[in-house]
């Protein structure tokens, strides 16, 4: 089970977010630009309207992950699991979005709500599906709501 | 863009299954044992009814991946591009997959829903986000349709 697995990036994001810190990530709008001999590989993901976008958090700090974190770095949340957020910083940088497909022209994607980076290096695209993805009754935990709200209120003070 | 990126699996998959042909997935209950050493980062996943696993397709074929499949091997369906489907060839062998958590015991956890066969290496796990992975309008491709009602039909047929 311990065998290193390699991934090469298929592409990369372009946009102007320089610094996540304050983005309101719902309303970025990237391209992702995928490698040109890879762009047959894109044909019909126009006909979806939803992606996920596999990338790696290539700016996450070197060395170990902490095991444990407040989500978001708020320490008025309580402190759990790093499995049990989406923080950046986890023992493999991989992150997961699903982002609004807008655009395709030949390689190049735009999409909407990719919480990603200018610069970040995309592993894997997928059609997001509603037998899968859609899950109408779930369960979370308190400290999800919380952030929520949090979010709402810092969203109506700008 | 192109630099690799390594992943150290963090743990692995225990189920019955040990060939996919046939399989009815949404019922496979499975095991998944976290590294003993990462067990505190599961705490607090237990609050979450739905995760995302991500995992490797260890057992794809060793060489490229085509760049156009037919969605699950069907003929009848239209060739489209790898990355319109979820088809475990693929440039980076990276699967998304969204399971409901029945249980954890310290490092291990009890998962329905899991499309991975025995032994499979685990990569990352994220708990599953209303506002996130809840997509209430979304567009998918005719192929998409027909292939459910395929998959209706033969269950009618067993």
């Amino acid at each position: 089970m311990n065998e290193p697995l390699t991934m090469v990036p298929i592409g990369v994001v372009h946009n102007d977010v320089t610094a996540a810190k304050g983005v309101r990530w719902q309303k970025v709008v990237s391209r992702i630009r995928i490698a040109p001999e890879l762009a047959s590989a894109l044909e019909g993901v126009e006909a979806f309207s939803h992606l996920l976008v596999i990338f790696g958090f290539h700016q996450s700090p070197a060395g170990p992950a902490p095991l444990q974190v407040h989500p978001q770095g708020r320490a008025e949340l309580p402190l759990v699991g790093v499995f049990a957020t989406r923080s950046p910083r986890r023992p493999n940088p991989i992150a997961v979005t699903v982002v609004e497909l807008l655009a395709r022209t030949e390689n190049v994607l735009t999409v909407r709500g990719l919480d990603a980076l200018d610069g970040t290096p995309v592993l894997d695209l997928k059609p997001y599906l509603p037998r899968g993805e859609q899950i109408d009754k779930f369960r979370v935990p308190r400290w999800v709501k919380q952030l929520r709200e949090m979010h709402d209120q810092e969203k109506d003070h700008e």
